[in-house]
């Protein structure tokens, strides 16, 4: 099959069969956002309104969401947004004024880590977190090299994006950069194939005179395709990145703030000590604001030559909102009901996958949840995975695809999804294999 | 004077006469934030409440704001607050579903350029971007080299980073990066010698085998210590850059959503034509939204072999947020304002400089100005910049320091400031003039 997008469940203009609304609607938007963005669905969606586990469309049609990891406290939560609200009418200023907001926020964050991750450095966006996370690790190790799985996402800046091989073919990955295959069970022991990669590309980077600065992952490995298991497969690669005198960041920005079930971080469950920690999407369930958790060696060289300001980063909206967020996830137990039900939605699947031919193994870890889809010959299908997220699309189920060959089934509900919420998706995604 | 951070007004830990509560207060934010955040001021600021142009401190002692461009149609603006609170009530996603209000407020805002430049992308910074500008003009231009002003300052990402000298010595410029001095009236004609001094950059850097992509200033000049006049002074550079196959970028962060007074964009007041302009800080009042406006043919190439996709740029939220501040630019007169109060302010410094020989020059455009200490000789006066920025501090007006040597006093008020703020600024400062 040719990808006229690298980008699985885009939108080709001209593909779909839109109404005479949506149709004005995707032109207007190219004309004035121009050629570089990208809609979901050979329809796309029209959505207004939001609340909890459900998006709705301009005709009132109730979508249940599966797919977004950035309002996973539920869209709109009332106490994240009051705490907005709030603090939007008193003050939105910024960190060269002291203020106890977000302190009081890094204090509740940080409770959440290691005790050797202590410092919280605030950013708008992943991309930031990611991009300062670059720059830290150049000033800490006098290393420019940088180690990603092959379909890794890590941003959208000039110096991530060199690492962010999903991005396609179209944009260059860094001469500085090396990329080993995701640690994917169904290749092999994943630790022991993990850490020869990893070591592989360590030992390339020094033969071409590159010293190795950084190995960063996804510790749920989300556009590889999802990759969870077993437990502490990152270990010897960790161990082998220190040897090279280089960091280690997880990229929680997916996984982090519970989803996975067993751990706050994806990093926990694989019992590794990262040097940094990036966080994004739920931070704020909607809001803009992200971070890098770091061990304070890290960051010594680089605070004594230099200075980090990011003028919305860590304003005083920002901290009020992603608090109102930590508060909700560990007031209403939001990492327990991603175990929960992660599980019976893992259980669920596996049981459709014993009826359903099209369905292959599904690799999960609490609410993050991948599923492959296959051809008569038990082979990856793209094609096949992308009718499915369309036609759950129709029949009011959001997910998308994901992976290297797009034959993965992406599912990433807010972490308030509840049993019956699962019941619905299977039994659509059911109704949408026996279509097939 | 020897500086230990570049950064004028910032406060040396250790060096203030601060309260048991602010030291304590200073401690736990070292220890939660790590060693590269800056606090302003030799006693730094604990800020509570913000309305309008004043700022409140935590002892209730009120503050007028001569300084955060940020809050530009005053602090928490009751029509901008609304249209966040409703709009995070109803729903946040993102720009792969249809949404009227990102398009409704884009068309709105680009109203406001002339109709070459009608495509808006939307970050989270104006350090985004700024680097999206130039992973763009990589991709239009097939270059690298950039030019900027010697203490220019565009952001913080890696890439964006390496270009902005106003960051100190700390901060590596790129082997890809030449310098300019600003268009200084007080060096000789700034229009003739800026079209010299950028066409030796790029002469060096074809010289150095390095294609031109980018020539980017700030249109007001900001960190180089408020360049503005006369109008016009940009024309021969941007011709050079354009000669050699370069893109020219307006960033407008500082100067752009109506401050300079005489016009919407700084860049209009010079004439001028740019490729991409970059925006930022007042877009969204403190809501992080920023965003770049671009010729279609800049962002061709990238768009057919590549997407770009911001999570939080461009969401619900940020678009309602910014589209109420445009309300209230608009509908408040808010540029017209900047003229007149500008102005007044304009001729109050002029005066005073007639009776202060610490006062020197004023360049100005609308409420955006900077005006020289000197020292008895005449000389630049970085230390006495210092004071008055602590003194006027002390009596209770906020104000920094800019320029290489610290020296320029920067004024940048909420674009709301009265004639009675100016009234009050003048006296203040008068007060603290005597007192040196």
């Amino acid at each position: 099959m040719t990808r006229i997008d690298p980008m699985p469940n885009a939108y080709r203009p001209g593909a779909g069969n839109l109404s005479p609304e949506a149709e004005a609607m995707v032109a207007r938007r190219q004309a004035l956002l121009g050629p570089a963005y990208r809609l979901f669905y050979e329809t796309p969606l029209h959505l207004v309104r939001g609340q909890g586990v459900w998006l709705y469309d301009a005709d009132g049609k109730a979508y249940l969401d599966t797919y977004n990891n950035v309002a996973s406290v539920g869209h709109c939560h009332p106490h994240v947004i009051a705490a907005t609200a709030r603090q939007a009418a008193e003050l939105a200023t910024h960190t060269r004024y002291l203020h106890d907001g977000v302190l009081d926020y890094a204090e509740r964050l940080l409770e959440h880590f290691p005790p050797e991750l202590c410092h919280l450095m605030f950013t708008c966006t992943g991309s930031e977190a990611n991009d300062l996370a670059l720059r830290l690790a150049r000033a800490a190790t006098g290393g420019t090299g940088v180690i990603v799985t092959e379909n890794a996402y890590h941003g959208v800046t000039a110096a991530v994006a060199e690492f962010s091989p999903s991005l396609g073919a179209g944009v260059a990955l860094g001469a500085h950069v090396r990329t080993v295959p995701a640690p994917d069970a169904a290749l092999g022991d994943p630790a022991a194939r993990f850490t020869a990669d990893v070591q592989a590309a360590i030992d390339d980077l020094i033969r071409h005179g590159i010293k190795p600065a950084v190995l960063i992952v996804d510790t749920i490995f989300s556009s590889d395709g999802v990759h969870a298991d077993p437990k502490g497969f990152l270990h010897g690669a960790v161990a082998a990145i220190h040897a090279a005198g280089g960091l280690f960041i997880a990229d929680e920005v997916q996984p982090g703030f519970g989803r996975t079930g067993d751990a706050m971080w994806g990093f926990q469950r694989h019992g590794v000590l990262p040097d940094m920690v990036s966080l994004g999407k739920p931070m704020g369930n909607g809001y803009p604001v992200a971070g890098l958790v770091i061990r304070p060696a890290v960051v010594a060289e680089f605070g004594a030559k230099a200075r980090y300001f990011n003028t919305f980063g860590g304003n005083a909206v920002a901290a009020a909102t992603a608090l109102a967020v930590l508060e909700v996830v560990e007031g209403e137990g939001l990492q327990a009901n991603a175990a929960k039900v992660g599980a019976l939605f893992r259980q669920g699947l596996d049981d459709l996958a014993s009826r359903h031919a099209a369905l292959g193994r599904t690799r999960s870890a609490g609410l993050f949840l991948g599923t492959d889809i296959v051809d008569a010959d038990g082979q990856p299908d793209g094609t096949k995975a992308g009718r499915i997220v369309n036609n759950l699309r129709t029949s009011g189920v959001l997910i998308s695809a994901t992976g290297k060959r797009g034959h993965v089934l992406k599912i990433r509900p807010p972490l308030v999804f509840s049993a019956g919420n699962v019941d619905f998706f299977l039994d659509r995604l059911e109704t949408v294999l026996r279509a097939q």
